[in-house]
């Protein structure tokens, strides 16, 4: 028992973890990452997203031990801070009192997992490219300094991403595999921004900032040495778009007539802007994710999302946690444990895929309009109010664990549909604190239920 | 000028009408195929569904010279058919007097072409299955008995159907790439039905006949040689599916009880149902469908759709008539050429998608349902009335190149819902020929327009 050689694809936040919990069951465990060790080599820079670690990644993370350490190395962001276009200021708390979810950096948090992983005995191997997968021998084919090498595995894992190469390796092999990839119409680009003297920080320290700007918007999460990692998500074809803005000038523009708050703060702006480059985002759905018992797709190269409800990192998390209590439940049952896992997941994946799109629109247009701020508001008095029967979407994807992602959707799209007729009630504005309006929206809700 | 050298991946029914056209423009044309020559050798057998060939086409087939000589090989059908669940009988004719589309032997019409193609110069390479492409040198790579070959080319064309490997050559190597592959959750098996006697046809033969069942039905389509081919489209899993009929015995007593006229048609059914294999459908859609001015796809390799439309054929000759057309007018502005004919389309590739996919509810359901049946009367008398306002969308889409399949997508949807609504009309069932009725549904449609 416990001999079998689990592969893992990829080293990323997702692999790593996994590992970690695998080791611990008692596998011999291995990771194969195409790319360099990031503990030791620079990585590519200029195309990072901040993370916004929340409850469901907390959670995997307590699980194995390090949870605490995790957290000591993030900032808390207790909600977003919107500067609006007409130069005012709001905040908008992301839930009750004492929530709030984490900036961490993508580089700090994966160099801790991997150590991590280490430490458990994980053998890491970088450099080694996917080539292929034979399903009849389960070997794998890396190609590694120009080199072709093969390993035999009882049971792989395909954590490697988004554009995952054991993914590709299933697909085409696979007699009737759903898949889609679709590309959402704006791309993004990384502007940071620098701590102030001594390390200060320029903005707010514990939010999230979002200048929100219709259909683009530009976003910024706190570091800890004092920076800013800043966001523009903006359209790559149009009126407005990356392909218009080629020259200095016409970004220099742009960000005085749009952004004037932003260009004190970033002094070679437009040298990012050029420097750094304009990087696409992607939702893969796919169908089945295994293969018997001896293959699983997991974290982003099972249902790459993008990244507008910051759960990218906490579903892939959450797939582990999920997949941890099945081989707690089943044992070595792998067969058993895989087809529960996808059964399990393929739901929750799907949703918190819309919900991330869903949430892009919220982002950059809807939070500058003050009435989508009180309705936010109302919502937020109603949990407080009656906290077991009015948990705001945001709350339940982000701060309730125990709330799948499937089941927050489907309460997000009831719930949403009574707000938008409350919100048409006359003199809502004012009377929207008595008792009974609030008796009145929870009674809607039972009766929806 | 006209010096290009052409290169299509596959001899089916696309690339070797693409080939003609691009030979008659006076280019140097190489088709290289992935199977063997089916002229010589041997074809999988029992996984073909027959062709039905119509006026799109024709159209293009006309444009090459070769629209009558097909034709004499295609045996008219007027209509559908239906073999109810009750044992009775409906014919539910196609268009007006005279309008049929035509049932053709896939094999033969693809060996006609491919004999036009090589005698009009095209050079055809058998047994080459495509390895990847090179986009910097423009080179391909082929897999021939065992040897790694490579060919130059100024333009390439993908016409290797929805299985394309050029495709993932040019996906894998795409920045943002849209692609979605999804499999319908019926299969489908070929159940051939011999001629009686001296070669006489044992069913109506110019009709293609449906046996409507609900989630699932048998089709078949007349052969010169007085067979049948039958088609069953059949879910893969559930109830009533291929999983459940894994016996002699279970596919008897399910034929007997679901298809009593079949049965005796065909002596061998047990057989043929365990020897043909069961074969999946798949719609796949994606874009962009060219690089510069150098690529593209064509054909089910930029769209494969369910056969339910009788269009794939139709859609990809159409795909080159209308290539042709671009040619006509930009001469030799590739890049001009295939954005247009990309941006052209993919709307209606789209469009047919869809229809195809909609039209296999209406096959295998609707056909069954009398108040169905009385509506497509009511459309065809309209029709018959008034020729030019009310057409109804099988019409569009079989028997009016002219208009776009994406124009008959939007003016079905129209059409449909002002039908369901007269349909409702009490007395409708014995007053729908009044002269006011009709009246009363064109004035409907044109305000919705």
């Amino acid at each position: 028992m416990f001999h079998k050689q689990i592969i893992i694809t990829g080293a990323g936040l997702v692999g790593s973890l996994l590992a970690i919990y695998l080791r611990r069951k008692g596998y011999s465990v291995s990771i194969y990452e195409r790319r360099g060790d990031m503990r030791k080599e620079a990585v590519e820079a200029g195309r990072s997203i901040n993370l916004a670690l929340s409850d469901r990644g907390i959670k995997a993370l307590r699980e194995v031990g390090i949870a605490d350490a995790v957290l000591e190395i993030a900032i808390p962001m207790h909600g977003r801070h919107l500067h609006q276009p007409d130069g005012t200021h709001a905040f908008q708390p992301y839930g009750k009192e004492g929530q709030y979810i984490n900036s961490v950096s993508r580089r700090e948090l994966n160099c801790t997992l991997m150590d991590l992983a280490e430490r458990e005995g994980v053998v890491l191997n970088f450099g080694h490219a996917c080539t292929g997968v034979d399903w009849k021998t389960n070997t794998i084919s890396f190609a590694a300094q120009g080199s072709a090498e093969t390993r035999q595995f009882d049971l792989l894992f395909g954590a490697d991403g988004a554009y995952s190469a054991t993914r590709l390796a299933h697909m085409l092999q696979h007699q009737k595999f759903e898949y889609q990839q679709h590309y959402i119409d704006c791309g993004y680009k990384e502007l940071s921004i620098p701590a102030g003297p001594g390390g200060s920080f320029l903005l707010e320290k514990n939010a999230l900032h979002i200048w929100p700007r219709g259909n683009y918007m530009l976003i910024a999460l706190p570091n800890l040495d004092g920076t800013f990692t800043g966001t523009l998500f903006f359209p790559f074809e149009g009126e407005t778009s990356f392909e218009k803005l080629t020259t200095k000038e016409a970004v220099t523009d742009f960000f005085a007539r749009t952004f004037p708050d932003v260009v004190p703060l970033v002094p070679d702006l437009e040298d990012q802007f050029f420097r750094n480059p304009t990087a696409s985002l992607v939702t893969v759905k796919c169908f089945p994710w295994v293969r018997e018992d001896k293959f699983s797709l997991i974290g982003d190269a099972a249902h790459a999302i993008v990244p507008f409800f910051g759960q990218g990192m906490n579903a892939g998390f959450e797939d582990c946690s999920v997949l941890a209590g099945l081989v707690e439940q089943h044992g070595e049952d792998w067969g058993t444990i895989l087809q529960q896992f996808q059964e399990l997941r393929k739901p929750d994946a799907d949703a918190i895929a819309d919900l991330a799109v869903n949430n892009f629109t919220e982002m950059r247009s809807r939070t500058a309009d003050p009435k989508f701020l009180l309705q936010k508001k109302i919502e937020a008095w109603l949990h407080e109010q009656h906290p077991d029967q009015w948990i705001p979407a945001y709350s339940q994807v982000t701060f309730s664990p125990q709330i799948r992602y499937s089941e927050a959707l489907r309460n997000m799209l009831r719930q949403e549909a009574i707000m938008q007729e409350v919100m048409q009630e006359p003199g809502i504005e004012s009377n929207w604190q008595k008792e009974e309006v609030a008796a009145r929206i929870i009674s809607m809700k039972s009766q929806a239920t």
